[in-house]
C-alpha cells in the first residue's frame, strides 16, 4: 500500500504505478484463439465437442448432451436453501425494477407537416451470457447480465458457462431460472464465444455477447465484435472512496477490503481530506487483512494496488476521481448529495456512510458490469440500452419532399454525388 | 445485376455472393498501424509531422501550424455560395433538432423509503471527429458526427481531416463551424487516429472518435477502443428497397444508383413482390446509369453487388429484409406505415414513395452514420447517446441497509466473498 500526498511533486509518478495494471493482450493469446474460432466456424459442434474434452474434461457424445436439463435445475432449486433463493429472487426483482427505468420508448415526431420523423427501439432476438466456470461463477453475474437483456425484451437469452469436470454451480442455476434465461451450455473458453458468434448445428448464433471471462473469453469476445455486439471488455476491478474526514474509518476500510479480495490485480484507494483519518483505515485494513478467509489475495492486491491519498481539499480529491474515472466511487462524506454534481467521470457513484459497494454489487438495482480502468471516461454501466438497438424513421410525402428537395439537392452536388441528386429531383415537381 | 426469385432453391447460394463483400483487415494492414500509434505515443508531435509530411505531402514547422486557422474559416464562408451555405444551415438545425429528442435526462428514483436510485447522464468531456480527405471529404459527415456531439453537450469537438498538400475542402470548413467544432486539424490516417487517443504535446487526448475513414483509419479505431471509445466500425455501404408494385420504376432505380455511386463495394437491392416492376427498375438502372457522372463506379457496384428478388409475398421481402438486416431500408409500398412494425433490423427506415434514402443523407434530420453488413442487428444509428455516458447512483441511510443488509450477505456468502458481506454487516445494527 502507498500511503500518498497528492500536493508532493512526485505524486503523478508515484501514482502511475498503480494505474499501470491492465493486462495487455498478447500476440500468442490472440493467434490461439483466432485459431479457436476458425476450427469451431469449420467444424462446428464437432470441435466444440473437442475442445471442451480438452479444456473442461467434459465428454459428450453431442452438444445437445451439454445442455443443461429440466431436472438439472430443478435438482439445483431442491439443494439451495430457502432462504438463498429468497435472496436471488429479491435481487432479480429489484435489479429488474431499476432497468425497468431504463427502457426507451419508440417515438415519432409529428409536429411539422409532410414529413414524420422517429426512431424506433427493437430488442435484439438473441443473445449470449457468458458465465465464468469455477470459483469465479457467480449467481450475480447471470442476473446483471440476464435481468436488463429480459427487460429489454430479448427473444432468447442463451447462457454458456465451462463446467470443469461437468459440475455447474446450483446458485448459478438458480439465478438463471429466475432471471429468465432460455438455455443453458456446458461450454466455455473462446469456443463458446465463437460457437454463440456464429452458431453451429446445435448452438443458435446471436446477436450480442455480454458477460466477464478470462483472458481467452475476453480476447475472442473483441475478435468477435462486428459480427456479433459484445458489452465492454472489462478490466480488473477497483474502488475509489472520497472522504472528508467523517464516518468510521473501521466501515471503509471493510469497503476497501471488498474490493481487494476479489482478485491480484484489483485496486483500492481511499483519498481523504483528513490524514488521521487515513492512518487509522490504513491501520484497520491490517487489522481486518488477517481475518479474511481470501486474505492472500486482498493483501496482496492491497500491497501493489492499494493506496491512501491525502487531498488539500475536497475539490482537490474530486478532480483526481475525475481524472481516474473509477470504476466504483463512493463518496463517503458528510454531505454526499452536494458534490454529486461535480463527478463527472464513475461507473457507479455510492452515497454516504451507508451505501457499501456490495450493495450495489447485489441487489440495490443498479448493474454490477461498470467499465473499468478509466473507461467510465466514455463507457456506460451494461443496461437496457445494450439489449436494444434502434432504427431511425424518416417519411416525406411528396409535399415535405418538394419543400426540402431543392436544399438536399444542393449538398448533394457539393458533394459531387449527382445520383443522390437525381433521386430527389426526379421526384419534384 | 443478379435477378434472383427467393422461391428458387439456389436463392440463398447466389445471395451468398453478395454478402461477402465486406474487407477483412489484413495482418499486414494492423501491423503498420501498430507500429504507427507505437511511435505518435512515443514520438508525440515529432512523429506526427513526419507522417503528415510523407503520407499528406505536407509540411509544417509544428503541430500547431498544421491547426485551422480563424482566417481560413473566414476565408471558406467568403468563397462557399449563399445558397449552399444556407442549404448547410438548414442541415445543421434539422439535425440538431432531431437529434435533441434523443436526449435522456439524469433522473433519480425516490419511491422507496431510505434508499435513492438512479442514473446520471454526463456528456463526454472531448470528443474527436475524423473527417476523410480527398474526394471523400464531405460536408454531411462533418454535420452528422459534430451535430450530436454538441446536442449532447461534449465539452470541446476536435477534428481531424487530411488534406493531402495542405487543401481543406471549404463546405467542410463551413459545415465544422456551423456544427460547432472547436479545433480542426490538418492531419489523417492512424497517426491522427493515435493523437487523438493518446494526446500529444499539441493534440488533446480525447474521450471518444467518431466518424468514417479508410482502412487504415478503421484499423487504428479499432486498435485503442479501450483506450478511448469509438463509433461502430463501418463497412460498405448498402440500400435494400421493398416494394409491392406500387409506384414508379424509375424513381426506385435512382434510389438504388445514389447508393451504387458511393464506392464499388456498395450494395444495391429491391425486392418486389411485381415480377414485371422488377423488370422495369432494371431497366431503368441501365438507362440512368448511362448518364450519371459517377457511371464507372456505380456500373461496377451495381453488376457485382446489385441485385433484383422477386418475392413471392411481402412477408417473404420482409422476413429477407430482417434476415439481412439493411443499412438502408426503403419501404416503397403503397401502406409503408402498415408494415413498419414488422421490421426488425435496419439502420434507417425510409418510407413511402416520396422519401429517397438522399433525403436521409443530408437533412431529414436523422443520422446518416449508420450500421452496415447486417449489424443492424445490434448496432444502432450514431446518436446522442454516443457522445454521454452513464454513472449509477446509489444512496441508501442506515434503515435501508439494515432493511437489505441480510440479503446483501446472504449473497456474498454464496459467491465465497466475505470481505464483500463485512462491508455490510460491519454497518448493521
Amino acid at each position: 500500500m502507498r500511503f500518498l500526498d497528492i500536493r508532493d511533486t512526485n505524486f503523478d509518478a508515484e501514482f502511475a504505478a498503480i494505474l499501470a495494471r491492465g493486462e495487455e493482450t498478447g500476440r500468442e493469446v490472440e493467434q490461439v484463439v483466432l485459431d479457436i474460432i476458425a476450427d469451431v466456424r469449420a467444424r462446428g459442434d464437432e470441435a466444440l465437442l473437442e475442445y471442451t474434452r480438452r479444456f473442461d474434461r467434459l465428454e459428450a457424445d453431442s452438444v445437445a448432451a451439454l445442455q443443461v436439463t429440466e431436472d438439472e435445475i430443478e435438482y439445483a432449486f431442491a439443494k439451495v436453501k430457502d432462504e438463498e433463493i429468497a435472496a436471488l429472487k429479491l435481487a432479480v426483482e429489484r435489479v429488474a425494477r431499476f432497468h425497468e427505468k431504463q427502457k426507451q420508448e419508440t417515438w415519432l415526431s409529428t409536429t411539422e407537416p409532410d414529413i414524420l420523423l422517429g426512431q424506433m427501439v427493437t430488442p435484439l432476438e438473441r443473445v449470449g451470457i457468458y458465465v465464468p466456470g469455477g470459483k469465479a461463477s457467480y449467481p450475480s453475474s447471470v442476473i446483471m447480465n440476464a435481468v436488463p437483456a429480459r427487460v429489454a425484451g430479448v427473444g432468447e437469452i442463451v447462457m454458456v458457462a465451462p463446467t470443469p469436470g461437468g459440475e455447474i454451480n446450483p446458485h448459478v442455476l438458480v439465478a438463471a431460472r429466475l432471471s429468465g434465461v432460455d438455455r443453458i451450455f456446458r461450454m466455455g473458453g473462446a469456443q463458446a464465444v465463437a460457437a454463440l458468434a456464429y452458431g453451429t448445428a446445435t448452438v443458435p448464433r446471436v446477436d450480442k455477447i455480454t458477460g466477464p471471462g478470462n483472458i481467452y473469453v475476453a480476447t475472442a469476445k473483441k475478435l468477435v465484435f462486428g459480427q456479433v455486439g459484445i458489452d465492454m471488455i472489462a478490466g480488473p476491478s477497483e474502488i475509489l472512496v472520497i472522504n472528508d474526514g467523517s464516518g468510521t474509518p473501521a466501515h471503509i476500510a471493510a469497503d476497501l477490503l471488498s474490493q481487494a479480495e476479489h482478485d491480484e490485480l484489483a485496486s483500492s484507494i481511499l483519498i481523504t481530506t483528513d490524514r488521521g483519518f487515513g492512518e487509522q483505515v490504513a491501520t484497520e485494513v491490517e487489522r481486518q487483512l488477517a481475518q479474511l478467509s481470501r486474505e492472500t489475495i486482498a493483501r496482496t492486491s492491497w500491497e501493489t494496488y492499494g493506496a491512501v491519498i491525502v487531498a488539500g481539499s475536497l475539490d482537490e480529491a474530486i478532480a483526481f476521481s475525475n481524472r481516474i474515472a473509477p470504476e466504483h466511487l463512493e463518496l463517503a462524506v458528510a454531505n454526499p448529495f452536494e458534490i454529486l454534481p461535480r463527478i463527472k467521470n464513475a461507473g457507479a457513484i455510492f452515497l454516504g456512510h451507508f451505501t457499501p459497494e456490495a450493495a450495489g454489487d447485489y441487489l440495490a438495482g443498479p448493474n454490477h458490469t461498470l467499465p473499468t480502468g478509466g473507461t467510465a471516461r466514455f463507457f456506460s454501466p451494461l443496461s437496457v440500452d445494450d439489449f436494444v438497438k434502434k432504427s431511425s424513421i424518416v417519411y416525406f410525402s411528396a409535399a415535405g419532399l418538394n419543400r426540402l428537395g431543392r436544399d438536399i439537392v444542393s449538398i448533394a452536388e457539393m458533394e459531387g454525388l449527382e445520383a443522390h441528386g437525381r433521386s430527389v429531383s426526379i421526384r419534384l415537381k
